[in-house]
């Protein structure tokens, strides 16, 4: 599949480059449909946000532009976007007017069984928990080697993700996706204050929810309730929702606001 | 300066490096001097470690023989060996088999004022915290925001390096150095079970300090014990220690054990 490094085709790219050395940048993974990125405004916004936060100078317009020639050529599939603060000189420190490094990469959209959205999916109590750092929780950032860990501690096919704790034991996410959770006809999902990727499909949804007059709390959520959870779901960009039905000896039903808010993706969004 | 990939002169790197997604992977900064590299088992050492904790299986072998002849071809200055889980399909699951990919920097030795180890060195206290994640604690890995982050907040060059300090803020580290104090004639560095990065200096200067009768202590050390302390000082393996003099309002003497193991080193390792 296509690659693209600021914005000219390109397989290669810079050895010295500081999202290699330090995994100083920002990542978004993005749905592509008859050639146009699927909840682009969301994946700009975050990226903006993630800019912002890290001090990165973002060329938004230019990142836009080449984004959308880039789903335009790969018509379907998924593009992920990588930014970084460019060539490094050795040390921690990056010069101020460092011009950004735009990464485009494209691959077929992923195959997931189709039952994972219709029956539910089966979830890894992953053991790597999540270390609490403020200054980056929320951001989809290039340092994700808990992510890399946890994935690699199930490889049975029939697990479709992993549950990711906090240091604490709060719930937090899943390893690729976002959690909610259902409970007396109320929808949760996690305070991402501390630790987790705010992800645009959570984004999504609780806006979503919120006009459909489901307003989402979003909190601490203890391990004991999530297990107390009368509906449990997962969301990304990529699949858009899908249930929880089990997770080791504990089990859940597919709910009825789960399938409300399946319904209501599938019918402007489709997923 | 020279680089190599997987053992020929390289500049460029597959743009699907899972170093560069997701920071997979490890790396060592290694000074050379009359084209040998200085503290070699010790960077293996941790090498090998860091391997074994993320489960890389590294060819130590072909690595070191790698390392000494981009060593002898560089001559003098810095040499960054990086490695990497090497390309990656989508998501974070690894191939089992995936081949380590060996990455080679050269730079020129950096050009500290010599009157940081003679003089010592200003402190900043950075205000970016360490994480606590005891699964990565100690390791050199490639996901180092926190030290970008921290290496940002301040510009005076008359500031040499910056203090780090965990969650709950006990002091661990320099951005780039480790730290040792001295109170009533008794040597003490940071546990680093948490958080930080466990410095081949840091273990040569322990092996080194025992030897002379005067064993570290490794525990917890609280703020006001470091203000509190008569002695300070920073180590790397490519600068040797730096007295610390001044952080803020605080000041320490230039005192005689850490003179006593500059001088140590200085008679068998060129510093």
């Amino acid at each position: 599949m296509s690659s693209w490094v600021d914005g000219s085709p390109a397989e290669l790219l810079s050895v010295r480059d500081r999202g290699l050395a330090y995994g100083d940048g920002l990542f978004e993974t993005i749905a592509v449909r008859a050639g146009r990125p699927r909840l682009l405004a969301r994946h700009l916004a975050r990226l903006e946000e993630g800019g912002r936060r890290l001090r990165m100078a973002l060329p938004l317009e230019l990142i836009e532009q080449e984004l959308l020639a880039f789903c335009a050529d790969l018509g379907e599939g998924v593009a992920k976007l990588l930014v970084t603060r460019g060539d490094g000189v050795r040390g921690y420190a990056a010069a101020s007017d460092a011009p950004v490094r735009r990464i485009l990469l494209g691959s077929p959209a992923p195959a997931y069984p189709p039952q994972h959205s219709t029956q539910g999916v089966t979830l890894f109590p992953c053991s790597t928990r999540l270390a609490e750092q403020p200054l980056l929780a929320g951001l989809k950032h290039l340092n994700r080697l808990e992510q890399v860990l946890a994935r690699a501690e199930w490889s049975d096919p029939a697990i479709a993700e992993g549950l990711m704790r906090d240091q604490s034991g709060r719930v937090i996410e899943g390893v690729f996706s976002n959690l909610f959770l259902v409970r007396d006809g109320q929808l949760k999902t996690a305070d991402l204050g501390r630790c987790g990727v705010s992800g645009v499909m959570r984004a999504e949804l609780i806006e979503r929810a919120g006009a459909l007059g489901l307003p989402v709390i979003i909190g601490d959520i203890e391990f004991t309730e999530l297990l107390a959870a009368d509906e449990v779901f997962l969301c990304n960009s990529l699949y858009g929702i899908w249930p929880v039905r089990q997770m080791a000896e504990h089990s859940w039903p597919l709910g009825r606001l789960t399938r409300k808010l399946q319904d209501n993706l599938r019918e402007t969004l489709d997923f």
